[in-house]
């Protein structure tokens, strides 16, 4: 839920100038995403996105962003292209903040997620990943395993007033992952936050993946295990191994995975729980009271946390 | 800022298949508006707007509104039309909320405003009072002067919290306003919520208005009065008579002010103002911390009220 950055007449005149794309006719915040300011825009020649990149994005990072999304999209996977403008350059400035156009992705991401939505996520996801070959910077997880105990640190404090005991647990369960994280396993270009809202389906197919601005190149099964955390969890945090097997099925037919991955995926998904549970306290910790962010309680991947860590092995997610 | 319902795949789809619009397309939470959740909804033939009717409305009132809606549309008013489902019947029930798909409305509101915007308000504003004329039903104003006492009492105990001495200049201002408030003043349907974003406007000429959720039957000076207070005043409240000699004008281009309703602008404009103070005063004082709205600022609108209580008649409008 953001729009942090409200974009002045004359602000958005003078920006669209810088483009071929026609004169404006509508433009309306949109109500998702929590790390940018983004807005629907429809101009003569058709719909797009404009994105203002606020506080939590490395401005340093914009380039590789936009870059791999353009590398992606020449290479038939279905994420937002950035518009160039004039220069062409497709990164600029609008109200203070770096700002870049993009093309609007038909589709709506799913509320309810069923089996056969994990069968294409999955098939996607490792599309995504052979199709970043070739795209030749990188970039470091910046919220990989190197930056988990600098997080724990910021919500130590304060751990024990979400849950008490929290601190201990998340100390505990950080020095037995990062023990345990594998270290030799493909890697390339990934997303990183495959959430359900990343990912549109329209007629029951996937339509798109969208909100590159946490990809990283990091290990490839990394990214199956966010998955498997974001995706295969019923609300009641009940793991749901029958999505979870339509998940990995789905990834294998485009790139099957090696016994030494399948072996990880229990560390990496105790590893995606733990980095979504340490930012979560962070910003439930951190929020301030009257903030228009609905925050996300950190609690939902400490639970997520403690399936991943009680399994016996990968047989557990169905495979 | 608002959408505070999610709307799940399947209630979504079983929702427009009440409807003979197409199939979906796009669909996504419009970052706009505090009162109800609304989405931007693209189906195989158009463009449209869901709303879901949240707390504040009270549903008794929507068949009303969509009925003025449908009534104004229908006279050359450019404002959001509710589409009928096969039934035949715009108001039906999503996610345990009343809801109602309207046509989409091209522009952009204004996030500067100068002149000629208010000389455009003006006209369009006197077209949907004339339009209103044949529309039989009528709607009390909820918030109109009979509501402020329990207003003002609601939140007279932590008034001072917000400043020192607002209790004291809210009932002043009260006793004074409604001691003078003109009862025979032109009346018909007003829209009663003006303000510059509910008011779009495409390549520099008024596009359409939105948003008839505080419509109601009132006196027609008393709608210019509400824009006179969201239109005409500076980011440091300095008061605009350039624009509101504008705004006037465009309005008598249509329909001519009687002596009388002259007059009484602003003893209106400081109801108008009062109204928006006490309920921003509410809201302030009942919004719970970490609510996802951005609660807004009474005393921008206790300024507004000392300027219309401070001015000596109506030529302070640029009359």
């Amino acid at each position: 839920m953001a729009v942090y950055t409200d974009v002045s007449d004359d602000a958005l005149d003078a920006f669209l100038n810088e483009y071929d794309i026609g004169s404006l006719v509508a433009f309306r915040g949109i109500a998702e995403g929590v790390e940018n300011s983004n807005f629907s825009l429809r101009t003569s020649t058709g719909d797009f996105i404009l994105t203002l990149y606020e506080k939590r994005v490395d401005p340093h990072d914009l380039p590789w962003f936009l870059g791999l999304m353009r590398h992606l999209a020449a290479r038939g996977i279905s994420c937002p292209l950035p518009v160039t403008g004039r220069d062409g350059g497709a990164l600029r400035t609008l109200c203070g903040r770096h700002a870049a156009i993009t093309t609007f992705l038909p589709g709506v991401w799913p509320r309810r997620v069923q089996v056969p939505h994990c069968r294409d996520l999955g098939a996607a996801m490792a599309q995504l990943h052979l199709a970043g070959a070739g795209f030749a910077a990188t970039r470091p997880n910046a919220l990989g395993p190197a930056a988990w105990p600098a997080l724990l640190d910021a919500s130590r404090a304060g751990a024990d007033s979400i849950q008490p005991g929290l601190a201990a647990d998340l100390d505990s369960a950080l020095a037995r992952v990062t023990h345990a994280w594998p270290a030799a396993l493909p890697r390339g270009h990934i997303h990183a936050d495959l959430f359900p809202d990343n990912v549109f389906f329209l007629d029951g197919r996937l339509s798109g993946l969208i909100d590159f601005y946490f990809a990283c190149t990091d290990l490839f099964a990394y990214d199956i295990a966010v998955c498997l955390n974001a995706w295969c969890f019923e609300p009641d945090f009940a793991f749901n191994a029958t999505r979870a097997r339509a998940l990995l099925a789905g990834y294998e037919t485009i790139r099957p995975l090696s016994d030494a991955e399948r072996a990880a995926l229990p560390v990496l998904a105790q590893g995606a729980a733990l980095r979504f549970a340490l930012t979560r306290a962070f910003d439930w910790l951190n929020t301030p009271a009257g903030a228009f962010v609905t925050r996300k309680d950190p609690l939902d991947y400490v639970r997520r946390l403690r399936f991943h860590l009680g399994i016996k092995d990968f047989h557990a997610y169905g495979l």
